[in-house]
């Protein structure tokens, strides 16, 4: 990907429609597509997955968990299908939910974001609780190689909310006091939109700080099995710019089961009823 | 390891010293041992470090970021790093800092708590944003297989203060609001501390929940390198059981250069000075 990250997100969305597709093989997902819980089974889900919704997801969205829990195995499928994916010109989101201080983050950005990295993915997806300051080396490096990140700010499970709500000193609760924060980050953007995005639930109400303000793109997870519609993402992003959000839906895409057509249609589907309520 | 984790901690750290080696194999560290910033390197240094401290250090805290950082390759370093460790008999607490929701949890429980997995360690550190009460199969599955979990709590780097330091709706403080409910899920446990620690750094003040009653390990980051001192962790805790703070040193050891018998009299001279202020 050559171009800043921000408006490869916009330029692809208004395009192709607001769909990201995650990618969960789980245990018992591969069960009831037929499938062994092992690394076959779990390269057949992924792979199959990847090609179906090609050409109608802007992006895929592994779940790492679920590739870690076979080791340096798991994380070799998932080398494999990152360089697939870039392939069929999809974006890569790794949900991998890193973080942490210092030299450390450095570490997760050579990982996740040097273009040399066998796991080098578009975007990766960070938790905040050690501090977004803390996450400056990974900030630079995604605007270096054109990448981007998204720091989950307000999840789409209520268990995260005592945290998610609580005050900071001055007041604002975390979610706006880290959006604000992400806003200041994306204001030296040489984009329409920055690199530095935000994970929302599409379960959640609108934050104090207005999302528009933030000027990066969102991940929305929540909609389909956890109870979200379209028309509740619509509005909640309903002032942010056009193309800006990437909505994920994993279980009402891989529910339609291990059939090609089956799992297009259903990509196809949705991403049509997305761009009805976002574009 | 066949006993409770809670019971193991206070048994090794009584009769060994409450040192915990942190493997940081990263780029800079590994040129200032003279060495390529590639997988031999990391297994050099990485394997050197723990047959230094094997029989000083308690545990050894692997840094997951600076394997991940070569894919794959690095996650087999890691595989074989663990196998070493436990037929040195030296405890392992992967510090991945990981944390999601769901059955999302179920894949890092399988990934690093499971017996079976490649990757299975003694302990794992967790980051509460997504909230703890959405990590009960990581609590759970750590309860079956004797393993255990070290919450961040209060991280040693001022950038996560102010949403550690965040008021919840109860008045409460996030990183009290964390104690407590690491507490209570403690207070199951059938050993003489529970298996859900927390991590806190060396260089923070005295939460307002008092530490002693969380009865779990203790996880401390921030000596030496930034800037707290043996006592200060004597200090911190001195109202917790005897046994139950675990001391992080990775730079200070480190620091001795790659010759074995430097790099053991630096782990001997810290676990003793942290015997005297602790035990």
């Amino acid at each position: 990907m050559a171009n800043w990250f921000g408006d490869e997100v916009l330029e692809r969305s208004r395009e192709l429609g607001p769909l990201c597709v995650g990618i969960d093989p789980h245990a018992g997902l591969l069960k009831s597509w037929g499938r062994g819980d092992d690394i076959t089974g779990l390269e057949f889900f992924a792979f199959r997955m990847l090609e179906a919704v090609a050409g109608t997801a802007v992006a895929i969205k592994p779940q790492v968990a679920f590739f870690e829990r076979f080791g340096a195995a798991g994380f070799h499928a998932l080398e494999r299908l990152i360089v697939e994916a870039r392939e069929a010109n999809v974006l890569i989101i790794a949900d991998a939910k890193r973080g942490d201080i210092g030299s450390t983050n450095d570490g997760y950005a050579d990982a996740w974001l040097h273009p040399a990295s066998p796991l080098a993915a578009d975007a990766l997806t960070v938790s905040p609780y050690l501090g977004l300051d803390a996450m400056s080396s990974l900030i630079e490096s995604a605007a270096t190689y054109n990448k981007g990140l998204f720091v989950v700010v307000a999840s789409s499970n209520p268990e995260g909310r005592p945290i998610q709500t609580a005050r900071v000193d001055s007041g604002e609760r975390v979610e706006d006091f880290l959006l604000r924060s992400i806003a200041e980050r994306n204001e030296a953007s040489p984009g329409a939109l920055g690199h530095v995005g935000a994970v929302i639930g599409a379960t959640r109400d609108r934050s104090e700080f207005p999302l528009e303000e933030m000027n990066g793109p969102f991940l929305v997870p929540g909609v389909g099995a956890q109870g979200a519609t379209p028309s509740d993402v619509g509005r909640l992003f309903e002032r942010c710019q056009k193309g800006s959000v990437l909505v994920n839906a994993s279980r009402s895409i891989s529910d339609a089961g291990p059939e090609r057509r089956a799992i297009a249609d259903a990509a196809q589907r949705l991403r049509d009823d997305l761009s009805s309520a976002l574009l």
